[in-house]
């Protein structure tokens, strides 16, 4: 039984994506979400193994669901294995 | 901007919810998702701040999705405020 996941770097890009389409700034995001700019930042651009509790408070920044962020990482894994015939 | 969020206490009981109902032992699943049995017992029971990765081997172990696991952290979050006026 194994199912393929997203990892958290498609996460972080997921966040990046829902933020813009919200029209939020970093800074208002890392404000919503109790967290450093900085850190919002390496997240968007590069990942960071958060925890459930800490990706609770970016999706609660976002006025979502971690189901609703855990769903658009997903997608964001999809775009990346799009055309390509990938096992993982 | 606000939506409350499922705890990771609800992700545990998320966790054993999908577990039996796939009719997978404890044992199964901690073999599928690369962790040790005691550390499994401890998230069913009492939750744990999973990281992405950690989340991601437990999906995968259960052959499903991190959103559908989210998503029935939800559901537990729901049953817990069922009938209650709890605004969290």
């Amino acid at each position: 039984v194994s199912a393929p996941q997203a990892t958290y770097v498609h996460l972080g890009r997921a966040v990046r994506r829902m933020r813009q389409a919200r029209d939020m700034t970093m800074e208002e995001l890392a404000d919503a979400a109790g967290m450093h700019l900085t850190y919002l930042s390496d997240i968007e651009l590069y990942g960071r193994n958060l925890t459930w509790d800490k990706i609770a408070g970016l999706a609660r920044g976002l006025g979502t669901t971690i189901s609703a962020l855990a769903a658009s990482a997903e997608d964001e894994r999809r775009r990346d294995h799009d055309g390509e015939a990938v096992q993982s």
